[in-house]
């Protein structure tokens, strides 16, 4: 942990300190900013990090020998009575703190404090700031991590690449098979991930949340692939990649239609940094959706543009997103996300998908940019 | 869902409803009430169950054809815009909602709703409630539960007797070959759970959260043994059995504080149902606490008496504990829960659990009760 920058961050947004506090694993922001996601904890942990000097960790008797080595004093308690006192010493004379508190829950992700806690803390006379310009320090990727995106990108490429060439000597595969082509060309690159890749077939493609089944590929089918996958305590690469066997014209029009949406985004965020601005997740959405409404396919989209990428495919940074929340937080260098505008019709579905990586000079578009459905 | 009685204990509360509501696997109490526990949510999802009338469920578009039929209304969302007038319409008119809030997050268990949504409820006029007295409909178990948890308590005993069995014929067994004689046993049964059980060796039994290890049985050691499992569906049961290979006279005597501590326990909760009061969770942990203070064994106290027991071996109903949280919930007919006293010192520890089912005459031990230190 970087304390030297979070200490500066915290005088920068006039915060008393950052309190990062989970009950169990209640907290996953938290928990990954203090770099204990991996581990089994059931009771209330607290960590306070002031603006000057030393941070404080509060942790129960039972559970401080799992807890690795952390900046600070380290304090523990067994009773609650003793929690409580730990916490009220801790935050003696701040006033303003920064905590997984978002107004209104505007961006659940980082509103995890709850709110029994949250009214506790008022009652000590504190005032609760969110920490999202905080976690902003965590959710960046140095050099290290985009060099293991990359990598985790390329093998993304192959396997769909196989996925695809396997489809094209097998023209009756079923979805499942597919996936399994996937699953097997990640693992042997050594890559890992969360979910098994998703391939939906013709109607199937209509679902965004599609889960493969024994459905053979069909004649006038389109084909979506989408695969996402890190290096074992890396970051994520995800994209999606379609194909068609014979589609109608409908399905070009519409992945036409998406493509533009997602050049839109890109070339918004593009200039926002010519500008010397910082684009907001919410703005970009706003750009690409306008896009896909522009074309009369206002009643096909059925989620947000794009979503952070992290050590979790859905990273906790900005997203690119003012449909199912409202993300109000600037891309600023060092974050990566994906760009993906889809449209969900009655009996198909469209998706692409790239990734973005920010440098301070302006985006680079780190995966394929798929121009048309690809023929099988 | 039984809504009749449910709608009933608003009535007995005064409450105007009971709203459920979760950001994917944030409030994993609400998830268990709505049965959506294995499901993989991401999104906001929200259930009101009013006083009267039908219920109503808001959830994610994309997230619809993933939950199981609930009664009522089912709404869908997909904008934030579309979620924030689902929710004001489901709670106009009503004034004092029960949530997953509990003041000051004393139970931390229950307190799971994020501080910035209550913020947004109280925004709306909003009086936030706790729905502890809701949850202990669920929390409390009917015959099949409690025979199922009687199977699972059997094939805990079968394990023990046979762990103790192979230490007696490999003297030099290490903890992790026990803990896999406990396993193979549990799993030869049908039996499933979390994590395996733990096994600790003289030294090792002083940490309350030991994972066994290459340690071989020595003379002069106790012998813990703490293991917990259901069947497929069903509830836990949860033993720990100590034994002792020549162990040292202290040893002796700390697990007979225990024991008494244990049955100081047991018969306070007799004896508040045969007065016809439900004692309170806090109310039992101070008894057993009070005990071993009396003992002289006050610093090696390090968790609470007792867990509720569920579909999770920590169940979310009551707890025997002031010293963790302050659970000031009664103890009700139905629910289960463990007695398990504990003292850590510095060369060993010793625990004696057992498990108690509330009829609505009194508590049932459904476990064995072990009054010494079994010899190896």
């Amino acid at each position: 942990m970087e304390l030297a920058r979070i200490q500066e961050a915290l005088r920068e947004e006039r915060l008393d300190g950052w309190l990062l506090y989970t009950f169990g694993r209640s907290n996953p922001v938290a928990l990954e900013v203090l770099g204990l996601s991996g581990l089994h904890l059931t009771r209330r942990l607290a960590y306070l990090i002031p603006r000057e000097g030393e941070p404080t960790l509060l942790c129960h008797a039972i559970e401080e020998s799992l807890l690795p080595p952390l900046p600070g004093r380290r304090r523990t308690y067994h009773t609650w009575e003793g929690f409580l006192t730990g916490l009220r010493e801790a935050l003696e004379g701040a006033r303003r703190v920064a905590l997984e508190y978002v107004p209104g829950g505007a961006i659940p992700y980082l509103s995890r404090v709850d709110g029994g806690t949250l009214d506790l803390l008022r009652g000590l006379g504190l005032e609760a700031a969110s920490s999202w310009p905080l976690l902003l320090l965590f959710q960046t990727w140095g050099e290290e991590k985009l060099q293991s995106h990359r990598r985790a990108a390329s093998g993304l490429v192959v396997a769909k690449e196989l996925a695809l060439s396997f489809l094209r000597e097998h023209p009756e595969a079923t979805e499942k098979a597919v996936q399994g082509v996937l699953v097997r060309v990640l693992e042997e690159r050594g890559l890992v991930f969360d979910h098994p890749p998703m391939v939906a077939f013709g109607e199937n493609a209509a679902n965004p949340h599609h889960a493969p089944t024994e459905r053979p590929l069909r004649e006038g089918d389109v084909v979506l692939l989408d695969l996402w996958a890190k290096e074992a305590g890396g970051v994520y690469a995800d994209i999606t990649w379609m194909a068609e066997y014979r589609a109608k014209e409908a399905a070009h029009k519409a992945f036409h239609q998406v493509v533009a949406a997602r050049e839109a985004a890109l070339r918004f965020v593009a200039e926002a940094y010519q500008k010397g601005r910082y684009p907001k997740g919410f703005e970009v959405d706003r750009v690409a959706h306008q896009l896909l409404l522009e074309g009369g396919y206002g009643g096909y989209i059925r989620h947000r543009t794009g979503h952070n990428l992290g050590e979790e495919v859905h990273g906790s940074g900005p997203h690119l997103d003012d449909l199912e929340t409202h993300d109000f937080r600037p891309l600023v260098p060092g974050l990566a996300f994906t760009v993906e505008p889809g449209l969900y019709l009655e009996t198909f579905g469209v998706r692409t998908e790239v990734n973005v990586y920010l440098h301070p000079t302006g985006p680079e578009v780190t995966t394929p940019k798929q121009a048309a459905l690809t023929p099988l």
